[in-house]
């Protein structure tokens, strides 16, 4: 679509073209009005520019157009760019002349207005909500930290091997799975996690991640939980529980660098105190679970040596540190049955969880897998879980099994975090919870 | 878990440490004996090398259990790397010492063996099978295309923005959609293209593209189909037909150059002709379908004008050419309800697809998509489609409406082609088809 000659440049480049004549394709953000200028604040998806429309240099019925133009109508303006140290961007755009692709009706008026709305409201027009500022600065850090853990393990030597969302056993109880009718009366589970694949990947890659959406039809209503949400597992041979919290340290580090590099900008959006962001530098904390218990009894909490720690517990721990605290050894009885038990005290597991600050809580959870066939085997009569449908499991324990581990981290949680969000919602571009299927 | 004080070295690196004493660890792939020699070929994930252990060097009794030694037991070898031109990555390993980490037992040994076996027997033992060069080589290739995908997208202004697998209604047609049991009563279907949320997407950030699973309950059992498979989407605002075929040009020749330049080595396990992938050249063959169809009949086809390719149609079509030809032009009454007719001629829709050479056959489908309001109210009523599960969708014509459209490559096609395959189910780690949920 060309409506002149002009280049058509995008407003994230716009700096590069300054003193040229262009056309920028986009939507009316906004339109302020002064007398016999208007300054029309065009969006095009890659940033905002003001633009300046003078009556003298459009004539009567071209500006009276452009002054009565509604929010969101799409339009095309032409001019020349100017340097303007006062303008969003450091550029503005002299119109002299444009194209409106479609006039918004007047009587149906693009329903988000910059008055405050409803959270509801704002989530039934999740897609029309995406084309406010704030929430492109959400996600495209969320972007930003996809790509930066890509990059981490892409050269750190993993081997990405996707595993896979339908599954025919549960990973971790089945009371949290969402069920699907598979062929012929057969049954799947929408993945939980694809650590049991991963296993196997990375005793055939050596170091592997996987990178996908995972599902848990949990009926909570928090801050922290949606029914559907991305989340990264690297898993390594040859690796114990420090191998596996050094990772973890280095990727959190990287990924929070690279945000801090490439989207400032979305961050002052966002109002994010930066210094905060600054201050995730290695080494973390690093406590164990009875270390926590202690912590947590001493400011009051009721947590008692055996218990999971509860959302206020991750609270109160990751209020205390300025940067990511990790926990290890929990006891093994709230653990998953693949964790692998601490040699010296079999009654913890080599487990360990990572709390992001200022309140965020549990982003990671990782650790030692078993890699000993009788004590998986054991494990797996004791939780009670169908031997057969894990057998294939139990074949990496018998070909060739060496100890290993990994971790997952949501990537919601993460975002939510390093954007100072007070919900895991923003952090996605259509998210789903308990009353949330739509649009 | 170190064996010794020696660096740990992945094979993958071995050549920058010739003359270095190093340690491995990883599973015997393979084993050699000859005389007072063994010849243990160990794979770590990152490759395999050739060992050279002598009964001198090693003493009698290590010597003999390295000798017994058996297939995939996981081991640690130390020793000296040395340069040998005649080996696989130039490099052997003079081993000094070992530590064997697990003895796979002789009377249950390794199950995959270098004779020939079923593909049935190999898929049951996926998790296994993994661990083979082929194998290997293939998800190489697959990680190099996703990487090259996202690195496209990601350095020519697009955002990634994920769109929902949980979905309220359907995109193409209900009958190859799977049906989960969200809450009270509620049904969500899992999504087959994000391409509806796309467009919402596209007009908040421009150009964007999701990457996922998608799925289809398709009890089609062919060489192309598997029941979840990965899909890149990439939208573009102020896009037309045009726009669509040069970045979908753009794209699968920068994926095809960097698999040329980063994965030769697999390419060559794999015995790719990989003068054929240095034909994939700007720019492709691009025909419309009214073409497609006088070929397809004067080469004995029993195509009608006006009827969908076949998959032996589209074998043709893909075998007359050294790259990859487009297609476009096809009746609107085969394509969907939101394809972009001609206006010149609008029985014809603004849609493409891309045919991968050597009888491979689609990759990519996409094209431009209807932005007119009640062109759109139109279709959905034509088709029959449940007008307020659209509401949403009919808004981004309300709304800034602007022409617009895009793609949907399909990953494990497109790796197929790539690596020369017979069946998309290498593709993936853990292939999902109309019998195959396990393991």
């Amino acid at each position: 679509m060309t409506a002149s000659s002009a280049p058509r440049v995008r407003i994230a480049e716009a700096r590069a073209h300054i003193g040229q004549t262009v056309e920028i394709a986009g939507w009316l953000y906004n339109l302020r009005k002064s007398g016999k200028i208007v300054f029309p604040i065009v969006r095009d998806g890659s940033g905002i520019i003001q633009c300046v429309g003078a009556k003298a240099d459009l004539g009567d019925e071209p500006f009276e157009s452009l002054k009565r133009l509604t929010q969101e109508s799409s339009l095309i303006v032409r001019g020349v760019l100017r340097a303007d140290e006062r303008a969003v961007g450091g550029v503005e755009l002299d119109v002299h002349g444009f194209s409106i692709v479609q006039r918004v009706s007047e009587e149906a008026p693009y329903p988000i207005t910059p008055k405050e709305h409803g959270i509801e409201f704002l989530m039934d027009h999740r897609h029309l909500w995406l084309r406010s500022l704030r929430q492109h600065a959400v996600l495209r850090v969320r972007h930003e930290v996809i790509r930066a853990v890509r990059d981490y393990f892409d050269s750190n030597g993993f081997t990405l091997v996707d595993t896979p969302v339908f599954t025919p056993a549960a990973c971790e109880g089945t009371t949290t799975l969402f069920e699907v009718d598979y062929f012929d009366d057969e049954k799947a589970y929408l993945t939980q996690s694809g650590q049991l694949y991963n296993e196997a990947t990375a005793m055939a890659f050596g170091k592997v991640y996987c990178f996908g959406p995972t599902f848990r039809a949990e009926k909570s209503k928090t801050r922290r939980h949606l029914t559907e949400f991305w989340m990264v597992e690297p898993e390594m041979a040859y690796a114990t529980l420090d191998d596996v919290k050094q990772v973890a340290e280095e990727m959190v580090v990287f990924v929070v660098r690279r945000v801090l590099e490439n989207r400032r900008a979305d961050l002052a959006v966002l109002e994010r105190d930066v210094a905060r962001l600054e201050a995730v530098l290695p080494p973390f904390p690093k406590i164990s679970y009875d270390e926590a218990v202690a912590i947590l009894q001493s400011k009051g909490s009721t947590i008692e040596w055996g218990g999971d720690l509860g959302g206020g517990d991750e609270t109160i721990l990751s209020e205390m540190y300025d940067r990511p605290v990790m926990v290890d050894r929990y006891p093994s009885a709230v653990k998953a049955f693949y964790m692998q038990p601490d040699p010296e005290r079999p009654e913890v597991a080599l487990g360990v969880d990572v709390l992001a600050p200022e309140g965020y809580g549990e982003i990671i959870g990782g650790g030692q897998r078993v890699h000993d066939l009788a004590l998986l085997e054991q494990r797996i009569a004791a939780h009670e879980l169908p031997r057969e449908a894990f057998e294939w499991y139990l074949d990496l324990r018998r070909y060739g099994t060496v100890p290993h581990g990994g971790f997952g981290m949501g990537i919601e949680r993460c975002v939510s975090w390093i954007c100072g969000l007070e919900h895991v919602r923003e952090t996605i571009a259509f998210p789903r919870m308990l009353y949330r299927l739509r649009p």
